[in-house]
C-alpha cells in the first residue's frame, strides 16, 4: 500500500483542532491541489471562500446550527458551485443572456467540479497531518450564507470545510460492504437487503464499542430517521433564484 | 511537498492506455479508497458499476459519442448518485413512500457523495502509476445508459471513468489563477474580468505550444463556445423520471 492510499484509508472527520495555525504556504498547497482536480471540459465551475473575519465565522457557526468548530477551526472554507465566472467569460464575447448556464446539466457540472476540487483539498490537508470535516450545514440557511458571503447569481455554497491539526482521536467508521456499492455490468438489486443486514450488524457493533456500550444503532435505522422528514426544502426554490436548474 | 500533493499537482487526463491489465487487488484498493471519502451524514449515496462485458463497453463507447477509450480502457467504471439503497434501508423500517428521498437537497447530497468517492478512486489509481479520465459523456444519452446498466429508480449515472496505465505523454493544463477561484470573506466580483484576461494569455500560449503553433484559443472563447448552445437538455426531465429533484 502506498502513502496516498494509506492516507485515504485512514480518513475520519475531525471536529476538534489544536491552536496550531495553518501557514499561508500550506493553504497555498491545499488550494493548488484542489485546482488540479479534473473539471468538466475545463470549465472550472467552482470557487472557494476562505472566511477569516471573526464575526462572519461566528455568524456561520450559528447558521450551520451551532457547530462551534465552524467558528474555531484554524481555517474555514466555503466551497461553491460557480457558473458566474463562466458567465463573465461569456460576456466578453457575447450577450450573457444567450448563454445556457441555467440548465440542470450545468448545475451537475458545477456541483461535481466543486466536489472534486474540495476532495483534493481535503487530502492535501490530511497529507500534511491536518484533519478536516465537511460542513453540509452550510445549506441549512443557505440564503443567509449567500448574503453573508456576497455570492453573486450563478453561485451557491455546497458545503463548508474546517481544517486544522487534530486535537481528538476518532475511530474510523466502517463503510458499506464493498459488494453493496460495487456492481458488475449492471445494478444488482437482488442482494441489497442481505448486504444491509450484514452492515447493520457491523455498524451496531461499532457503535456499541465506540459508545462504551451505550448505543447500538444500525445504519438502516439511521437512514430511516434521516429520511423520515424532508430536510432543507428551501433548496429547490433557492437554486432557481440563484439561476440554477431552470431548464 | 509530499507524495500525495505531488501526485495531485501532476494530474492530467489520460485517454490512451497500455495493454497492461489492472489486477483485482489494485481495483480493490481503488474502490476501498473511494469508500473512505466523506459522506453526508454517512448516507453513502453512490454506487459504481464496473463494466467488463465487451458488448456493453462497445455500446457505452457509442453512447458517449464514440469515445474509443470507453471501450478499450483496462477498467471502465460508471459512478452513480444512488438513493435507492437508502430507500431499501428505509423500507426495512417503514413504507418507503414516506421517505423524503426525492428532494433537490438529496440530489445534491448524492451527487457530492459520488464525486468525493470518485476523486479518491482517481487518486488511488494515479498513486499506483495509472492514469484516468472522467467521462461526462455518460450523460449524453443517459436514458440508454440507465437501461443498459439496469439502474433502478433513485439512481443516475453522473460520469464514467476510464482507468489504465498511460500510453501517452500529456501536458498539464494551466488552471485559472488562484486569485480567481479563492476569495476572502466574500465573493469579490471586481477582479474577475482582469484575471480572466490574464488567464486567456496563459491558455493561449499553452495551446500555441501544445499544438506546435496551430492553435491559439483562449479560455473565455472556449467558454463562449461551450455555453453558446445548451447541452443535455434531457437531464431535467430524466432526473424527475428517476425520482430526483421533485421537491
Amino acid at each position: 500500500m502506498n502513502e496516498t492510499i494509506e492516507l485515504m484509508l485512514n480518513h475520519r472527520s475531525i471536529r476538534k483542532f489544536t491552536e496550531q495555525p495553518i501557514s499561508e504556504e500550506q493553504l497555498h498547497s491545499i488550494i493548488a491541489s484542489a485546482q488540479m482536480a479534473s473539471s468538466s471540459s475545463h470549465v472550472q465551475a467552482y470557487s472557494v471562500i476562505r472566511v477569516t473575519d471573526l464575526s462572519k465565522r461566528e455568524r456561520l457557526a450559528i447558521l450551520t446550527s451551532n457547530q462551534r468548530y465552524v467558528a474555531d477551526s484554524p481555517v474555514f472554507l466555503v466551497w461553491c458551485a460557480d457558473l458566474y465566472r463562466n458567465q463573465v467569460a461569456y460576456s466578453l464575447h457575447d450577450d450573457p443572456n444567450h448563454a445556457s448556464l441555467h440548465t440542470a446539466e450545468n448545475m451537475i457540472v458545477a456541483t461535481v467540479d466543486a466536489a472534486l476540487a474540495a476532495q483534493n483539498a481535503a487530502l492535501a490537508a490530511e497529507s500534511m497531518g491536518m484533519g478536516i470535516v465537511y460542513i453540509g450545514g452550510i445549506r441549512n440557511q443557505i440564503r443567509e450564507v449567500t448574503e453573508l458571503l456576497e455570492l453573486p447569481e450563478r453561485v451557491f455554497p455546497i458545503f463548508g470545510m474546517c481544517i486544522g491539526f487534530p486535537d481528538q482521536e476518532v475511530g474510523i467508521k466502517p463503510r458499506l460492504p464493498m459488494e453493496a456499492i460495487l456492481h458488475h455490468d449492471k445494478y444488482d438489486i437482488s442482494q441489497v437487503s442481505n448486504l444491509l443486514e450484514s452492515y447493520d450488524q457491523t455498524m451496531s457493533e461499532y457503535m456499541h464499542e465506540r459508545t462504551q456500550g451505550k448505543m447500538r444503532r444500525t445504519w438502516t435505522e439511521d437512514m430511516k430517521n434521516k429520511f423520515a422528514a424532508p430536510s432543507r426544502l428551501h433548496m429547490k426554490a433557492y437554486l432557481e433564484e440563484q439561476g440554477f436548474y431552470l431548464q
